[in-house]
């Protein structure tokens, strides 16, 4: 067979970006995804199929996004690679050689062995697996209680959605709020009222002990306090976990959470440089802390991937990655929560010292206009030098690129003086007033703060 | 009477916004605002009066958002001000004495003298003031056919709430798109066909010649072309003017715009260090091509009125004013327009030589979402440093924020290459999918072209 110039494993958001950029930058180079999955499914909306969307069928990545540039993609498992004489073995044995080998393998859910029951039927996790995720929907349906394990972002949007489409929810996260990784308490605490008022019953500040079944199927949920929840399912999102087996065994090193290590330039470390991995996958940094870091995000996913694209046949300095910023948000009915680099809680514990400064006020002007919503931002500043080093933020459906414009003052290292005197646009539909901005406005309270 | 601290003329968005920087940043002083009007109407909700709003009572500047820190306000008409000896003479001869000044005396709607008709009854304009726009209203009422002239961005929004409340409505402009000092082309024709689609009727590239009376009142609209239209009432949105003439009386230097002359600082050129402008009054320099510059807005006031009040006794360099980014929005219906920076047609105008890009996606993923909506970002890039001089954004109600972010990254001065290794959070309900995010699709088609 002919040699492949790039070839990527795994056809998700990360191979999916890696491969368009491969192709846009090296147009007359050949691309080629090998992917297990027939249909690939949009990672983030995969809540959105069990309410929203009704079906997984509508959350699908087109394949023509890369066969309309000239990618061909290939349904096969990947069973090996030899990372030395650049080729891949597949399940059915053929080989295919690279000149170029992309990692985007992914990540599986985090399943938790120690719990007693999670083998039972109706125990549910959240693979972004079209076939399995269809299975449970069908099985779902003539279900009623639904307890979901694990107030991250997938568990929230789960349980809203299935609430949302009737079943009856209870959400249980053993920190003492939701989002608890992505949020400081008060914004948690504001996304816990909302789900509730909303129907979802949510017990926080407590861990699940065992699953208790009836004829093989879920039927009680015990908690670490005794309490008992009757449920006829389980779904866990206990987060997620690298997908690296076939790297593992094809003699690449990985860190000790399990992810392969790279360089800023996704190269895989102990490789030659012909060898890449980006996305859930890969090893990350922090931005901020610099330290190992196991946020991962479709988003963050897309940027390596993007950076891997731009370097595999040369190098610019200007095209490293930089480490996770962890941006991302989340939507409770109308209402929408950002984060952008580190929140308050988690600067203090990587001791960086930190002032912080929120405002609320309105995402429309005036306040009396139809469909306005309050919108609150937080910034986390480092108070020595005035870095802008986090931003949380809740409002309406502007939130998502109000967190990126954070995200990219973050990425700029900007200094929260540049806020006092920064230029912005309003708009009666569209945005806070330009007299009570709640970004310039927290970025002022800062200021304050760090004038005293 | 005792002197005041801190005395502002006008109590629109730009003096409101001085008051409260003085206040916050300097506590210990006395901060009063003198102004004509009672009540105080929010500029850029105007259009929204005759529409969404129904009436000018619900698009009030609160007056709570000054007295609740302290901020005095005061209802009268200063008729002069003493730069040297320090003082305002107000209309009943009182006097008010001051340490530091601030003119925030806003704009008034251009009135073209040379068009015949232009005074009939029904012929209005659209100035920031309850009292006219309420009898405006009142008179509109009963009128059926309107004619509105000026494509700019109060007239496109005028004619927009004017048609959704029921009037027939005909927009005139002389240019050959509409919005075309703040758009390319490309982007005017579709907030055209929008408008149209929606029912406003569009004329564009004829002015107008004469409006013709009977009995003292409109009855037609004669164009440029010799066509007739039939009006029962004409709304002229010709732009607005600087309202400088207590300045000028004042012995306070214009430019040849008729703007207050200043400095990075606000404050005014010719006269001692007590004596600032702020907003529409106050000259201005664009960003980028360093000359006077005549665009007015809300939020570019705001920011100018932050840099004076927090300039007041002290300067900083890092608090300087930067020049006028010109960002602004506008909404027809659910879609949404925003620019930031220099446009194509305008760059070329000013010499600058610029490599473009646009991309359209989704403000939702995957496009099957309900309410999604087509978004397109076009970027201007200066072709010799990356730089990124421009935006223009197409797209639904998250349009605002991301002209923002477009802004943000002008005024860092960003280089295009930033953000092909950017990081951005996306979200299904919020955002564009982290792989076809136009923004930064748009800075990989401008990076291309530049590397070609």
């Amino acid at each position: 067979m002919e040699k492949i110039n790039v070839l990527i494993i795994g056809g998700g958001a990360s191979g999916l970006q890696a491969a368009i950029s491969a192709k846009t930058n090296h147009p007359d180079k050949s691309v080629v995804v090998v992917r297990k999955e027939d249909k690939v499914l949009v990672p983030c909306g995969i809540p959105y199929i069990f309410g929203s969307l009704h079906t997984s069928d509508k959350n699908i990545l087109p394949d023509k996004m890369l066969t309309d540039i000239g990618v061909e993609i290939k349904i096969a498992e990947v069973t090996g690679v030899d990372v030395e004489k650049n080729f891949c073995t597949l399940a059915n044995k053929e080989k295919l050689y690279f000149d170029k080998l992309i990692f985007a393998t992914g990540s599986i859910p985090t399943i938790p062995k120690w719990l007693k029951g999670g083998d039972l039927e109706n125990v549910f996790y959240i693979p972004k697996d079209k076939q399995y995720l269809d299975e449970m929907f069908i099985k779902l349906k003539p279900l009623k209680k639904v307890i979901t394990i694990g107030a991250g972002f997938i568990g929230v949007e789960m349980s809203d959605e299935m609430n949302k489409a009737g079943w009856d929810v209870t959400l249980v996260e053993l920190e003492s709020s939701i989002l608890s990784r992505a949020f400081d308490k008060e914004f948690g605490d504001k996304a816990e009222e909302l789900l509730k008022s909303r129907g979802v019953k949510v017990i926080t500040n407590k861990g699940v002990k065992e699953i208790i079944g009836k004829d093989g199927k879920v039927s009680k949920v015990i908690l670490s306090t005794g309490e008992e929840l009757e449920a006829d399912a389980v779904v866990l999102s206990l987060g997620y976990v690298p997908n690296t087996e076939l790297a593992k065994k094809s003699g690449i090193e990985l860190n000790k959470f399990g992810f392969i290590k790279t360089c800023e330039y996704m190269r895989v470390d102990n490789c030659s440089t012909d060898i890449f991995a980006v996305g859930d996958c890969a090893e990350k940094r922090d931005f901020l802390t610099r330290k190992i870091n196991t946020t991962m995000l479709a988003s963050t996913a897309c940027a390596e991937a993007r950076v891997a694209g731009m370097s595999l046949y040369e190098l610019s300095p200007c095209k490293s990655f930089s480490g996770t910023i962890a941006i991302y948000d989340t939507a409770i009915g109308d209402t929408a929560f950002g984060t952008a680099g580190i929140i308050e809680a988690k600067a203090k514990e990587e001791h960086f010292s930190v002032v912080v400064g929120s405002f609320t006020g309105m995402d429309k002007h005036p306040g009396t206009l139809e469909g306005m919503h309050e919108q609150t931002v937080k910034l986390i500043v480092a108070a020595d030098c005035g870095m802008i080093i986090g931003g949380e933020v809740y409002g309406g459906s502007s939130v998502g690129e109000l967190t990126n414009s954070i995200g990219f003052l973050i990425q700029s290292h900007a200094n929260i003086k540049t806020l006092l005197t920064a230029q912005i646009g309003t708009h009666p539909l569209l945005t806070g007033s330009p007299a009570a901005y709640p970004l310039i406005k927290a970025a002022e309270i800062v200021a304050k703060k760090l004038k005293c």
